[in-house]
């Protein structure tokens, strides 16, 4: 049975979990409690690390562990890390003598997804699961996509005018948004696995597409340029060391794509459909490779080509106090869309938010089969 | 001396003016005061019928009156009303004996604009102008930009999506925005003196152009067409009654017009500028007929062609949580728009709001000279 105290404990597993960089692995947080006292706490700092349950079994002695309750915020693994570089959870907690363990929610990961706790229900203990799960789960909605199809977690974020534009007539875009809504976007890249652009926008804006803010993380960079376009002097190859990928089609320029990779960057040639990369194909490579979360900068004609393979799962749009007009003036979202407005692609979970003098509207997709 | 009390007694009457339906005269409302107690209210009612402080004054003995004071939302009038069709305030106010009178604001209109107030202190009575100002110029915003700049009050009412369509690639519209959306445009009608699109919206959906709600007004319906385009069976001109203008070129069908103006239409031939009707000079002609407000509800190009013209004075985006995707789709504004960034129309007094599963975000434009 789930109680109130459990909910406060468990809330408080969620907020260690939140601080953890962990991808590809999820977000994790435990807390051990004896007598109603909380004797160890943990979370899952990095993938490589020690696992939550086990960061927080680390410094007590047996007698202590031994009746204690465990409460952790996923479904405890019962198969070794990626290269196994951890071991699982579930023999550890077996041995501990802890006699209950609350999770928020199962591990969707296939390898998992309720094994944990049939394991330890085996042998007597008492597990309870779904305390805070709503909580728990929007901390790992990313690893939660990316185990369960194989793509990431895809947003994408827009700055445009209030009608609707990311550029005037003459593509000039700098700056539609605020200082604010720039700022947090910063935020998006560093909170984000990789930042991905169309060729497009680097061979516009030549932009770095790294994180400007202090403590701030750099996120993967993911150019797609079906036919390997990119200059060699282009701003997002500076320090690539592993960090760019860049997808293209087939037909790529040998030479160049060796070019490329001597700069630092990997490039993944992929299959094609109608003449562009198949971008549904390319995030399963993404996906393969332990991205969880990508942030979707732009411009129209990627953001359309992602909308129209129904791959982006939340939309932020942050809309400037501003008219641009103009019949030519560049929309956010390009490619073919909807024939009729019984076809558009319904939000859900709309949020409204001030932002310096912008708003940020975000919703999430929900796509028709 | 302004005090609390008059601010009481003045919003009072604030809420008294806005109940009249004046165009083209402004909404005033008049209350009378002795002893701190309220003896007589009144408000303009419809252009034609009495001006607020008669209609507050008419049942009062002239021992009631004499040593009252008058509070009203507008600065009393010196001239004779349109078409005199109503005597000016200010002698019936000197002779009245009332001794003090609170006005909220001047009345801009040329006409007026202070010379009521010195008449009235030439008598020695006491007046004091500006108290709850900003809520009194709300209510006759409309007004206002007609008498002082000879053009009516414009407000673009947009249906879009969140990535700023107004229509499929096949140019779809039905429904972007919710029922909510739709019934408050309804509203929006009503509240204003006239509805106004662009000859494409008549050919594509066949508007009516009519208020659809109970106790409803129907606006005069304005249409912008160059070209005399407009077929006889459109529904915008069943039961005209000369409740539709069209604006259009100076080279027009004469036959044309003829059957339109038999239907009941009125024909506005209009000097032209790059070969469409001039909007600037059919705008002050639809002032000049006493249009205070106009709600322009699209298509692309009208509305493109009203911001370049910079006749647009509020910004209505009814904003659905919809993607339609598409470089094909059809973006609210249309027309030329701005070359740069720092060109682009600064918006202030932005207002968000939820109406239904849609967002409203409302905005007034800072046009640059």
């Amino acid at each position: 049975m789930a109680s109130g105290k459990d909910e406060e404990f468990m809330k408080l597993a969620i907020s260690l979990a939140a601080k953890g960089k962990t991808t590809p692995n999820p977000k994790v947080g435990a807390i051990i409690v004896k007598d109603e006292r909380i004797i160890g706490t943990g979370y899952h700092q990095k993938a490589g690390l020690p696992h939550a349950e086990i960061e927080a079994m680390r410094r007590l002695k047996p007698e202590q562990l031994n009746g204690a309750e465990l409460y952790i915020t996923l479904e405890p693994c019962v198969h070794s890390g990626n290269g196994k570089r951890t071991a699982p959870c579930v023999p550890a907690i077996l041995r501990s003598g802890i006699k209950r363990v609350v999770c928020a929610m199962r591990d969707p990961n296939p390898n998992v997804n309720g094994k944990g706790i049939v394991a330890l229900r085996k042998v007597g203990i008492e597990v309870v699961v779904g305390t805070c799960e709503r909580e728990a789960a929007i901390l790992n909605e990313a690893y939660m996509k990316r185990v369960t199809t194989g793509l990431p977690f895809v947003t994408m974020k827009i700055a445009m005018s209030l009608d609707g534009k990311i550029a005037t007539r003459t593509g000039d875009s700098k700056w539609i948004s605020g200082e604010a809504s720039r700022r947090k976007t910063q935020e998006m890249r560093s909170e984000s696995d990789a930042v991905m652009v169309g060729i497009g926008t680097v061979l516009k804006d030549n932009p770095k597409l790294t994180c400007r803010i202090k403590q701030g993380r750099d996120p993967l960079r993911i150019i797609v340029d079906s036919k390997l376009r990119i200059p060699l002097s282009a701003n997002v190859l500076k320090q690539a060391n592993g960090m760019v990928i860049i997808g293209c089609g087939r037909g790529y320029n040998k030479k160049k794509k060796k070019e490329l990779e001597l700069l630092g960057a990997e490039i993944y040639p992929c299959p094609q459909k109608d003449g562009e990369v198949d971008l549904k194909r390319f995030m399963r490579s993404i996906a393969a490779r332990g991205i969880n979360s990508l942030l979707l900068e732009g411009g129209s004609i990627i953001d359309g080509a992602m909308v129209d393979a129904k791959l982006v799962d939340r939309f932020c749009f942050f809309i400037a106090p501003k008219i641009i007009g103009g019949k030519d003036a560049k929309p956010p979202i390009g490619g073919i869309g909807v024939k009729l407005m019984n076809e558009a692609i319904l939000l859900r979970k709309m949020v409204v938010e001030r932002i310096g003098v912008d708003y940020l509207i975000k919703g999430e997709p929900e796509y028709k089969k």
